[in-house]
């Protein structure tokens, strides 16, 4: 078998089609923002402030927002080790009563299970923002009379951050060379990667009612992906909990704090939670959106209100283009896919189920080898503990072309199809592909994304110290 | 990057030595049993049926207990989607109350969702066995007036059994062809397996009061494995499930049924239960035991009796040996790792945090890259939902060479430890290491064994159609 680092074309003996494929290129994935996408009030910059070693590397990035009264609301990581950043920022969202300005953060080092120091480190970051915040919006007109930012790390576990670094970067960082153009978005965008192939960033306008909103979203991540976040919680520890997803989003909606984290829970379960690369959870994983009412619109404060909905309506499809990037950047994958369940008794059991399946190291490595492996996909589901007995003659798989073409059933009410092989074939060696599951128990479904296991993974993860 | 398929010779540019490692050969761990450590009163064969393809393959097996009053009891999958055989084994479980005879096993084919054609299928084995029983031993003289056997099948899911084929193995067998020697053990335990590159049988004579008691036992399993089997329920799918480990032990104690299953209850969940190569669950596991008194001692039936624990204890330190020796065999592995999580609340919180450890995709590769990646064994650690939330500031983590050499700290309550790399290397480049993890919390401690994340898990996985 051949290998080319770097490019890999894999050749295999007994099965040369199969493997001969090149890892694809993600580049086209990285999409410029139209200017007039960018939500107004908000000023971004991403620097080299000498984290990670490379000289020119972002690594640093702060986005601020000029509007006094603005909105800020976030989901964490539950892992019991949370890292310092995440501790920090849900001190401030209590202490502001989900009001902050700004938000300041590097890549090249997680700052999780690092103490004291850590913990004091964090909040230097945090302080070190909210002195650039001073320059741009006077404090005695912000709703508790002080400034607040916020703060997210990613990168290795257990080391200490450059902190003396991060902090002269920001010093030197002048109010002049923050904006809101698509390059320094884009470099904002750049700071937060660390084995990520390419910038994730998007942006969009949408309407409530005749308002024209603004929204644009960054988030982070290829690997170690498998987040369950939540709400901030006094007990940390609870619940699954996943890793090394970043996730900020900022839009000139006017929406009360508290409304704003609804919208994002609900949001955040349906994308950021609904992606699997490996399985694995992390110490970092944050979500951050702030709501600045810059667009002119009326505050959104009611939850019953179609305004409301709308909006978190359209938050929850924008996190769910955001979060897909992650899984189309997973490490060494070859393939998209979207594992559907329906036929659920509830919401929580098609997503137990979808989940289980997208993180199948068997079914993840079929995937790979483009084998339409049902019986992996059925192992998976019935595998999971959900809140009455799956009944096996009521389930049914099938793989779903993303093209349209024609749907491969492969068990129908507990009993297997017989296969048109060659036409799995040609499902399977496309990029993108449908996983539909049927519980016939009841009528709620879930989506979760996920990609494959492939060598190249391996390669990557034996090899790096995060 | 240098692949020979087959004899994985692994170079890597940046770190040479990493990756030039074959795969070691598990051939060593092949162990003919001696004639005097193999329980009296069991025949046994292994035969050429034709379920797998390849001429003179072993693929059918046959245990049969001479002794009229034998206990059987055994444990099985809960993934919802139970196997034919295993759904058998149940009913002839409770119908008989603990009563067995012997035991078919085929490899080749699951027999797993295959519809009420695989359920007649695997109760035509079980007539085909009961039939060879009654020239054995006369029907009047068991307890229920009848034969009773067990089925177990391993392999492809969701195909059919060529069932005539294996009907017909079973008719041409004489009993004079079953016999209790080295070489029938040996070939009973070759018609087990399926991706396993070893015959995992061992045999061990103990002592209960003052009589000699002899055990063998076979287990087969390499990749789909992460068991949590449990006694027989009446409602399949409650509860975590796992997959394609069979495991069979026969002794010629003297155990009532009801003691025998307590012992063989508690043994699972200390070996076939603590062990993982890669995850995911399974449709047929099962693990069965056999106990026919010719040892000639007093019958077991009181669990809180000495003689009790001294069983149960040995069962449990057999069963490990066993189960141990699946992961040694796990597709791909260049590692053997012992998980040990001390210092918990309740047993059930240390295994859940050593299962963590042992099934996170990102502990696995850095073990196969040998990296003494500690924070990715707390994130894993620090996912788990306990009986009370972990205190990050209790945990400490270490690397325990085998070999009894000085042990690796790396965390120490909370606080990272200056990680000695040099030292750090040369132990992770032995095969057999120990994780240890003290959460602080309690006095309760599990065992889990695992093995790392290959590229060649990944080759094996990607094109078996299992």
């Amino acid at each position: 078998m051949q290998r080319i680092f770097g490019n890999t074309i894999r050749t295999f003996s007994s099965s040369p089609a199969r493997w001969a494929k090149a890892t694809p290129s993600k580049a086209h994935l990285a999409i410029t923002p139209a200017h007039e996408n960018l939500p107004r009030g908000f000023v971004v910059t991403g620097v080299h402030a000498g984290v990670k070693k490379k000289e020119g590397v972002l690594d640093l990035g702060l986005i601020l927002s000029k509007e006094p009264k603005t909105s800020a609301a976030a989901c964490f990581t539950r892992n019991a080790f949370q890292a310092a950043p995440v501790i920090v920022c849900q001190d401030v969202l209590q202490q502001t009563s989900g009001h902050a300005n700004g938000l300041i953060v590097n890549s090249g080092c997680a700052n999780a299970v690092t103490g004291k120091q850590g913990l004091k480190d964090a909040w230097d970051m945090v302080s070190a923002t909210d002195n650039l915040l001073s320059k741009l919006v006077p404090a005695n007109e912000t709703p508790k009379g002080s400034h607040s930012s916020l703060v997210m790390s990613t990168g290795v576990i257990g080391q200490n951050l450059p902190i003396s670094k991060i902090i002269s970067a920001v010093k030197e960082t002048s109010p002049e060379s923050l904006d809101s153009t698509p390059e320094k978005w884009e470099a904002l965008a750049r700071a937060f990667m660390t084995t990520d192939t390419f910038p994730k960033l998007r942006a969009k306008t949408f309407k409530i009612g005749d308002t024209d909103v603004r929204i644009a979203g960054i988030d982070k991540g290829a690997g170690m992906i498998h987040p369950d976040m939540g709400p901030a919680t006094p007990a940390p520890g609870t619940g699954s909990l996943h890793a090394t997803l970043l996730g900020m989003i900022a839009t000139d909606a006017a929406v009360s704090p508290q409304a704003l984290q609804d919208a994002l829970t609900y949001a955040v379960n349906r994308s950021f939670n609904s992606i699997s690369v490996d399985g694995d959870m992390s110490t970092n994983d944050t979500v951050v959106v702030f709501a600045n009412g810059a667009s002119g619109m009326k505050e959104i404060d009611d939850v019953t209100s179609p305004e409301y909905t709308k909006f978190r309506d359209e938050l929850t499809d924008f996190a769910a283009e955001l979060a897909q990037l992650v899984v189309r950047d997973g490490e060494g994958a070859t393939k998209f896919v979207t594992v559907n369940v329906r036929g659920a008794l509830t919401y929580e059991d098609a997503h137990q189920v979808a989940s289980k399946i997208s993180t199948s190291a068997l079914v993840k490595t079929a995937l790979y080898g483009e084998d339409a492996n049902w019986g992996r996909v059925l192992a998976a589901t019935g595998s999971t503990n959900l809140s009455a007995p799956i009944t096996p003659n009521t389930v049914s798989v099938s793989f779903i072309p993303t093209d349209g073409s024609e749907i491969l059933p492969l068990l129908k009410n507990g009993e297997p199809e017989k296969v048109d092989e060659d036409r799995a074939k040609v499902i399977l060696q496309r990029e993108d592909l449908e996983i539909r599951v049927d519980l016939g128990m009841g009528n709620e479904q879930a989506s979760y994304w996920t990609c494959d296991f492939s060598h190249e993974y391996v390669t990557i993860n034996g090899d790096y110290r995060s």
